[in-house]
């Protein structure tokens, strides 16, 4: 049971609580949208796995295994890969360069302070750029806040893998945006 | 000196980063937006102070100093009074439902799974709902993110509250949003 009176309880996770406040879901989808399958020079299958990553750090369920299961559809692994997040990429393929990064990404996940110029600068030396490593750290903390979010309310999520293969390749391939954003905040 | 190179490196804290990288600008600011002024329970200083004091607990200056300044002008107080966030509020008259929503605030800080039925049965003994105890948490949960961000690419930020004063009146009075979001995400 969630800390407050959902209207559809079936739903799990983040989706219960778009469901409950639309006024807020918007904004927060068009940041995943943005974030996960905006421009960057990062692919998606990195930005879900470092999305996933820092999940699992903070230890919430729904959002490691919801995101992992995106990152294995855009990377075209299936979704009992999930827990090789987990095992430290034993048999996905990752690239030295998004390993600096998603140690970047777990500087943050404790706290931006706690971030060093030693860490940057090991990111640089395997090729990432500024755009990489300020996507990277957005990232991260957005997920602190993700995570936060459907735990702090505590909703419920579905444990098993498999549980997540249409909602990851619906993630991964129709994207975040389900409520619209009010116009009139939007204009400049 | 932050840790990636900003094109105008006198801006502080998070107008730096909104200036690199304008795209992932507009659905943050949008979600500050919505947050801080949009329709809620909690009146914008209520939810001001909210975002202050996490940031406060986050360690993280810039914002603990501008959404103070932002949280006194939406309440009537000098700047003087953003200390007195970290003095655990013996000068600025808050309520009893305010104070244990700034509980439960602290314990997402820590951790989403940190908040308990006792703390959201607390709150509710002091009159808050579901909609207070969503936004408190959301508010919380994202200044988990906003904080995050600001440290983790190492911005600076001024020192002495008087430095936030006109910036906390323009948060209060005009808004977030600077930047805008683009239409084709928006359309669902």
């Amino acid at each position: 049971m969630a800390h407050i009176t959902l209207p559809d309880e079936s739903l799990p996770g983040i989706v219960g609580l778009f469901n409950f406040r639309p006024e807020t879901a918007g904004p927060l989808q068009l940041l995943a949208e943005t974030l996960l399958r905006g421009e960057s020079p990062l692919t998606s299958g990195e930005r879900e796995l470092i999305a996933s990553y820092v999940s699992l750090l903070n230890d919430t369920h729904f959002c490691h295994t919801s995101h992992g299961s995106a990152a294995m559809a855009h990377l075209g692994y299936d979704v009992s890969l999930i827990d090789d997040i987990k095992n430290g990429f034993q048999q996905i393929e990752i690239s030295s360069k998004l390993r600096a990064l998603l140690d970047i990404a777990a500087k943050v996940q404790k706290s931006g302070k706690a971030v060093t110029d030693e860490d940057i600068a090991a990111a640089r030396a395997e090729g990432a750029g500024d755009k990489e490593i300020h996507d990277t750290v957005l990232i991260a903390a957005a997920f602190c806040m993700f995570n936060r979010y459907v735990d702090g309310l505590g909703t419920w999520a579905p444990q098993e893998n498999e549980a997540y293969r249409e909602m990851g390749q619906r993630m991964a391939f129709t994207g975040y945006v389900r409520f619209p954003v009010k116009a009139d905040v939007v204009e400049v």
